[in-house]
């Protein structure tokens, strides 16, 4: 019986692959894995669906994947490219009929109250705006049976939050995007995972987020059984990049589902 | 010649077409006239390139109509459908290595900059971050060899702005969405030009948009010679519609240009 399964729903960076006017070999691939939306993904098990980050893209998502139910929502940052398809949520509280559970830092729920001010006003002028719970992330707490733990990252000047999904004292997932390194807290929380989710930009270094080398040090530290990397910018072409990685070890791409077994 | 090209981006309402979870005859007809992305379009002329509005579904609508060059960007008012693509304007500022101008009232600026900070801050920490330059609408002003009227419209509480585009005095263009109705400055401002397009969300009144009955009426006053109607929700069929409507009135779609010769 699947016990959690993982559905990437996008695996590109800020802007996408391909990138508006761009004519380079990835941006123009007829291979679909190189067609990336922007950095999200859902986890669902028997009893909850849960949802990492809202992207610009989230509708597009939601229908590709025909996603007709979403239980909580997880943020891992404030950036653009992982909150502005906030409003479109409206549909999940709308046919939930109730509001919907969002856990982000205090930091992150400031900025989407900024750009979704509306959302967070009441009353409500209409009755299918989006209805939202806001809850603080703040320590371990629980989805269903799902025990989920916010892993602090650094993401250049920022942090950003990583979580690990556990059961029963079983790490299942680490969903580590948006960092430029695994700082040792971190890679001790997620030792041993049956998924690894990691931010893997480019090779080239970048200031914010993980290369493909630092990605692989961090995986091969961790020893997840699955390792996925993902938020790629369009210097990474899929076909290439995964023949050249270890064992164990693969590139995401939009539409991946991942389910792990109870 | 082909004077004037504009192309609708998006013709649905906020939340677009299909709805999520949405099962209805509109939502999964295979017509592709019933797939509607977030009201936007695109008036091009030989030497200007303007978009107006940016729906969360720009870089698709992009991809879609392989637009490579965008000249200015003028926004309607600062619902989220309308705006929260805003930053996927960066390539056409990166593309052309020089600010983006970017045509709203104050109000709609300051929204704007509430949810892209970024985007107004400076020094950029980044080379390809979005540059624009943020002009105030105030009456008419001129992109190219277009003279361009915004119009204040009623929509709800609020106003938008529409928009008529003319050349030597001919009236080329109205572009009325977002509005509940057509108030007598706004017909005669529009009165005689050559494609008039106008919100009409669907059949049943609505508190803030045109519904099919009013945006006729609205047309039959204005007289243009080609009349489209934009911004349906899924209570619209395309083919249903469109064969109900008067002589010289259409309903837009997703893709569909309209050229005026010189």
């Amino acid at each position: 019986m699947t016990s959690l399964t993982l559905t990437f729903l996008g695996t590109g960076t800020s802007q996408g692959v391909p990138m508006i006017g761009c004519s380079c070999d990835v941006c123009t691939s007829r291979d679909p894995r190189d067609q990336r939306t922007r950095t999200s993904v859902l986890v669902s098990t028997q009893n909850k669906t849960i949802l990492i980050d809202t992207t610009p893209d989230l509708r597009f998502q939601c229908l590709r994947e025909g996603i007709h139910n979403v239980d909580a929502v997880l943020f891992t940052h404030p950036h653009t490219d992982h909150i502005m398809g906030f409003d479109d949520l409206r549909r999940f509280s709308e046919l939930r009929d109730s509001e919907l559970p969002i856990y982000a830092t205090p930091d992150t729920m400031s900025k989407i109250k900024d750009a979704f001010r509306f959302v967070f006003d009441e009353p409500k002028p209409w009755k299918n705006y989006l209805r939202i719970s806001a809850h603080s992330l703040n320590g371990v707490f629980t989805l269903g049976d799902l025990e989920i733990t916010p892993i602090p990252l650094a993401h250049g000047a920022m942090t950003t939050q990583g979580f690990v999904f556990s059961r029963n004292q079983k790490r299942l997932l680490a969903y580590y995007t948006d960092c430029q390194e695994v700082n040792p807290e971190a890679i001790t929380a997620a030792v041993g995972s049956e998924i690894l989710v990691l931010d893997a930009l480019r090779d080239k270094f970048h200031p914010t987020h993980l290369n493909f080398a630092g990605a692989i040090e961090a995986a091969q530290k961790i020893r997840a059984s699955q390792t996925y990397f993902t938020h790629f910018c369009h210097d990474v072409c899929h076909a290439k990049k995964e023949a050249s990685l270890p064992a164990g070890m693969f590139l995401a791409y939009d539409g991946l589902k991942v389910m792990l077994d109870a």
